[in-house]
């Protein structure tokens, strides 16, 4: 058992049923404190609440955009929230997205603006906060771990193959993955773990079955993917002992084409 | 908890300290019975005699060659031994590799033919054999699995890059990832689960130390693979429920260069 | 022949000595006229000149930035300049780029800046000039090109890997692939044809010679790539029947390590 | 102008109205002496009597299979044909290839060998032959080309993607770039060029036409591949200067879905 009391940071929890949510959930179950950061401080709240209301301790830090100054200062309340001589900043998985999907004459500048904010800004910065926390971590040797820490990044079908309509949001997934990559190259070295998970298909979220009207798939776990089922693989790469680190892995549904 | 009793099975198992062997270990402590296959009979037994000191169900079925015949042959003996009323085969690792590592004007057609045999012929013979087992499978639905079986493949850098030397190694590595992928495409809608592991960076093992006198990087998970590490990830792939399902991962130790 | 005189838009020509100028001598000699679109007004102004000078019609229009309103000003000089009466936009190169190669933890918001606005804004705004304007030109079928235009974008290895040093150099050229492809699956049935070359190696330029004091490779066309080699394979992209368009091609010296 | 008669040796040749074929009579044009090397004879000999009626050095060199010693034997005789006092071997294209798709479970290991024969086997004894020749080649300094000869082999849209119904055909096709790949990284530096090409679509051919019973897509350059367009890209690679080489490219029809 590690002598500290890990904490994980989350951005991107939108509504609070998807991917970030799930991963915040299933970092506690491990023993984590929870950072959860998003735009919508609403549903960022509830999603404190549930996770107080369970013995966890989570902080919402809202943020009024995934810019630079903004998630530095949200660092900043995490570091006060979150005191380094009583925890450490273990894992963080950056699930920011916006998702567009148009033809390309009718991308607008805000389009791109949006995409750039949460794709490229925010992921940089987000990663410069973590990996910075890091390097100052002892290495954990739990269970032959040898991580300071564990950053991941959700990616989709998007960040690996431009399509007839996804010119824009590709941009920005190609580009937080070969973020991923350099970062992964970059601090191994450091026991510094990076990963980057190219999700497949359709997840299953409240939100979504409300906006597509609870379409069939999401009623099949062949068909479609789970908050839960993604959050598990995340967990399981935090997990990964030093010999053995995953950069990259897809997620699909069984019965997914591709 | 499953009805039946889960086996493995596992070809290419070497001299019983790499990658086969371990995922044999890993499986067992995970209450799977063991089918090992692999061409040299003295070591095999020698592994089947371990496994079964420490109370595993473990038979070795060692093959002359990876051709199609001996592998019909190995599975039939399988058959008999773990019959289908009380054994299930749920897992199975395609693990066999010839190593070549040559100026492309010194191979000889004797290093394709080995090639051939262990990464094309026995790949292909011994996924028509699991995956047919695997259709007459029920699904599992223990913890929301809903696997009929997970199939996996060890794959090298050599599977996504050709280099220098690598001429003919990464054309047997090359053609086995094409097969696995084929294999997930074809087999998710029947909910076979098919992997492939891109395995980059030195495995430390008992020969592997005679071999190269027992290189310092050995020393240091930091900057070697362990066979542990390796089969750890496969026991995760086989427990990935059917939600989200990994095809691909790779799986280098923290400090290497890449 | 075609009916119309064929126009080249080059944005991105650097001090003149690099890939965008020898693009445009190229295309100069298939008999295009030539739109130049840069930063520095200076060194547009000298290849101006040297292309007025042997007979080229040929016209810069600097640009203060490559933000979406500056390459809209841009592209509105260029039809009062080369009205669709008379000439046909037919070829289309972008070639802006801000290299960076520094630690991750040195980077800048200012860096992440000036790559978003050369990688991304900028690439999109240009393309949606371009694609707008092919959109209303007919179909060339000269020599069976079967044609409205081509679009070509200047990669770099960073396009498909990342590395230690090329976090953000890598995020911009990558998202600039995905815009490529995007484009290349969205309007090859309109028969615009998009092409990404992927640069690999050292270009020679005047500015690299004084800027790394002439270095041995230069001087050796094994080991370096040359403008116009580059310009060639530009060349040939361009005059690609529409049986067989090429999306991708990668360009390396002879002699380069990959 | 070199100082050598050129030779080019294409192995695949199919019915002489495909991709070997054209080129054959591309290369043929431009001024190249022509070794074709296939399985049936018939067609091997009505491609010399075609060539020969207009004007080109052709001969045919049938082999019983693609295994080494028919390759070997094939080449030997070629040199006979061909002495080195005048002849020298500077193009070779790989063309060979056997077409399978089908279920999995259908495949029979007849199927597996001869996709083993014309993608593995095949394409290692070619590439010796072809290399070992090219060895001995002085460096064409012509044009600046800068080469000892080039090397393409034609590969396909299962040359990077496993699909459903072709495992077999994708192993193969993997491999054989596997090959193509290491080779351009070894042999480079000895100022050969070896490429690979993806075609990816449906190639007009009069036995396709035949089969498919002259499908409409047929008629529309937009939609489907022409040997000629295919060819015209392969003499485009034999011209690359030796600064900017093209280890691997796509083509596709304009209008082809990817």
């Amino acid at each position: 058992m590690p002598s500290f009391k890990p904490l994980l940071v989350v951005a991107g929890v939108g509504k609070g049923g998807g991917t970030g949510a799930a991963t915040a959930r299933a970092f506690a179950k491990e023993g984590y404190s929870i950072a959860l950061i998003a735009r919508g401080a609403d549903s960022l709240k509830s999603l404190e609440d549930e996770l107080r209301a369970s013995g966890v301790e989570a902080t919402a830090f809202p943020v009024t955009s995934y810019e630079h100054v903004s998630l530095r200062s949200a660092f900043q309340a995490i570091r006060n929230r979150y005191p380094a001589q009583q925890y450490s900043l273990r894992a963080a998985l950056y699930n920011a997205s916006h998702w567009v999907r148009k033809p390309f004459l009718e991308i607008t500048p805000e389009d791109i603006q949006a995409i750039t904010e949460t794709s490229i800004n925010g992921g940089f910065a987000f990663a410069k906060e973590v990996i910075s926390e890091y390097k100052n971590n002892e290495i954990d040797n739990t269970d032959g771990l040898g991580k300071r820490g564990v950053l991941i990044f959700t990616g989709a079908t998007a960040s690996v193959r431009g399509n007839t309509t996804t010119s824009a949001f590709a941009a920005g997934k190609f580009a937080l993955r070969a973020l991923s990559q350099s970062l992964a190259k970059e601090f191994g070295k450091d026991n510094i773990h990076v990963s980057h998970a190219i999700v497949d298909g359709a997840i299953v979220t409240p939100q979504g079955r409300e906006q597509f009207n609870n379409p069939p798939i999401y009623d099949s776990q062949d068909q479609s993917l789970t908050p839960e089922g993604i959050s598990a693989a995340y967990v399981y790469l935090a997990k990964q002992p030093r010999s053995a680190w995953t950069w990259e892995l897809d997620l699909r549904p069984a019965h997914e084409k591709w």
